[in-house]
């Protein structure tokens, strides 16, 4: 990555833009907010922190189960948009980084990162244009992304071709499982795939690609099951394809989300025994990890492996009403927490007093409703600040554009150690 | 407004962290790249768009039912969080504008905003430091908040009292239904936040204000009798407070969000007859209204009135895969359009391509599913890019941080006009 850009975001200039940010740190540069050594009270009610300590963890328990499944790892860029967390995933010795849209990539090149998977298709003829030139300035770049239909094929080879000559793109073909999302829903029309993107003279048959993500939403054996005939099918797409001498040179073989990474190493691992083959998983979510659905279902959890991820992620949110004894309205709403994969889950109060039972029923723009099911008017009161343990990570960084990373989201009053940006 | 600091966000410079937009507009202002004359075929999908004359059309609407309602408005500025967008409704006439938290409060103050109603209380010990030093320092910053509870006056007396002697802070007292969000439950409770409203030296009690939205989510007589009772209570408050000599000196009774404006000024508006007494809505969405959740319960909709609202917001996206007959994944997702309040709805395809029956059935974080009964592989096909109709602007402008605006929807190559900076 272009180190320089990232640390230049440290530069940037902090201002009533920001939301959560004191009067006081506006036209203070990061840097030097930073150096003043801020604590989270500084800081205004709604917000979103990351824990230092729980972010690095996850970074190294991910590259290390990795490196001892023996696959390659592209971190799903997209969770994060944030290339200071990037910089970390490829320090830790991540194979590339994923993105899921043409933009995504064009952000994550402004900030120099050289090895891109886009898993999904390039057909926008404003983002092919912009692809060929990039591949033809700057050698070092290396781009692979997917295609799962013929037609697909031919529209990239035709805009392409209004192109000036450059370097092919690598195109993996994508199979798709039963009631999937994309992907060629049989090995023989993916094959056919393969033999599209082989003729192009524009595009180079890199490898095959899919998400088992979206063929289970647990882990019970029905959905197993389901993820495995699929994998099975992609090893036996990818081995056809060798066998019928269509790659380019060397092939990726690769799938793997944040919540069935082990399934999909178990199954595509070995097929890296071979020369030339490598095998990738785009897990994202984990870098951050969260105390919602992927707590759930993750291989990495407490009770799976010895060193699990924790959740880096907290929300912070403050009792702004306290109008019947069992419900407190919180400051917190559709506008800075996730809330489509599960609500938010209250964890620990501000200050002395302890959290009874209480839920976060539903979430306004602005507002949370915590219910407290036998609570007194005495529970969380008016002016109290709660933490909030979060469900997917993915909608919770696009919710802000400047987070706060805290030494330790346990202590009573956290320090700021660093502040994320997120490009969304 | 600050309209020399408006007019400076057309400074700008676009760049590769702006979603959407090509590569040839980086390093150009949002000034040049408007002179360049885009068009919306410039852009990369997935895309948000305004449409300028719709939007202009319901402010002038929103205006004149105000005007003719004997009712002031005051736009919930949370809906876009654009002061380009403010500005308008400002010079359209509007009393302020609305707004949800203190940070919103802080980025409106930053581009002049000079009367702000928070419909919200304000405890949050940072924000009311700001807030008596920008009071201290602005004679002209007119600021309203709310509160519900005694405790919440006591703990904005007594964060006040160390901050420099300066002009008291306006609240209105807020009355709340039953089953609903903030608000105290009965009028007596009301009262009593009144008296310790008056007996602050630090607080003025200035109005009573209320949010009948959260009471029904439809138009049903059940829901519409709520709402009434509701507003009774709300009179009722008002007057008694204003019998007991408890107001500073003028009072402000607001309601109002966007869905029941009209009830709510056939019950309130009369109190408006009373000299020092005025009656303010705070409805929101209807500057950018919606084809979903508004576009059902509005009173300014067709069939309702002459001149409707009309949905200033489309969402565009692209076929990036057509893996089954019946279905096509689109390249927007949960981090392009809002899905809270519905999802979105196919409206029209590009070219000459009609669209048949279809509707997306789920957002994945970056993908939509269209699901198109009955339909064969040449609908919708790869590369084709798709209208769609959206529901919720709160939920659809916090995805975007530059909006394109542009003349007319319904053209087939619709011109940008105009960029829109939100803050989120």
């Amino acid at each position: 990555m272009d180190i320089t850009a990232v640390a230049a975001l440290d530069d940037r200039v902090l201002g009533p833009e920001h939301k959560g940010f004191p009067q006081e740190a506006w036209g203070q540069t990061v840097r030097d907010f930073l150096a003043s050594g801020p604590s989270l009270d500084r800081m205004s009610t709604p917000l979103l922190t990351v824990e230092q300590a729980a972010m690095e963890s996850n970074v190294a328990v991910m590259a290390e189960w990795a490196r001892s499944s023996g696959v390659g790892l592209a971190p799903h860029g997209k969770t994060t948009m944030a290339p200071q967390i990037w910089s970390r995933q490829l320090d830790a010795g991540a194979w590339g980084i994923t993105l899921a849209t043409p933009w995504q990539v064009q952000l994550a090149r402004s900030f120099g990162v050289v090895r891109i998977m886009l898993a999904n298709a390039i057909i926008d003829p404003v983002a092919l244009a912009w692809l060929a030139a990039e591949l033809n300035a700057n050698p070092s770049f290396e781009f692979f992304s997917w295609a799962d239909s013929v037609q697909t094929v031919e529209l990239m080879d035709s805009a392409l071709a209004s192109t000036p000559n450059g370097r092919p793109v690598n195109v993996l073909v994508e199979l798709g499982g039963p009631h999937g999302r994309t992907g060629a829903r049989t090995v023989e029309s993916a094959v056919a795939v393969a033999e599209a993107i082989h003729r192009s003279a524009r595009l180079t048959l890199a490898g095959v690609g899919g998400y088992e993500g979206a063929l289970s939403h647990d882990r019970e054996p029905a959905g197993l099951s389901a993820l495995k005939t699929y994998l099975d099918r992609m090893r036996e797409l990818h081995l056809q394809i060798a066998a019928d001498g269509l790659y380019g040179a060397d092939a990726i073989v690769t799938a793997g989300g944040s919540a069935y990474q082990d399934v999909v190493a178990e199954h595509l691992a070995p097929l890296a025994a071979e020369s030339g083959t490598s095998v990738v998983v785009r897990s994202g979510a984990y870098v951050i990890h969260d105390d919602g659905f992927y707590a759930g279902i993750s291989p990495l959890i407490p009770g799976r492996v010895e060193r699990p991820l924790r959740s880096a992620m907290h929300g912070w949110a403050r009792t702004v009403s306290r109008p019947e004894p069992e419900l407190a309205l919180l400051d917190a709403g559709k506008r800075d927490l996730p809330f489509d994969e599960g609500m938010p889950v209250p964890q620990r109060v501000s200050g002395t007093r302890t959290l009874g039972k209480s839920e976060v029923t539903a979430l306004n723009d602005q507002h949370a409703f915590l219910r407290m099911p036998g609570g007194t008017a005495d529970d969380v009161p008016v002016g109290t600040v709660v933490r909030l343990g979060l469900s997917h990570p993915c909608t919770a960084f696009d919710k802000w554009r400047l987070i706060p990373v805290v030494d330790d989201a346990d202590a009573a009053n956290p320090r700021i150690v660093e502040l994320i940006h997120t490009f969304f």
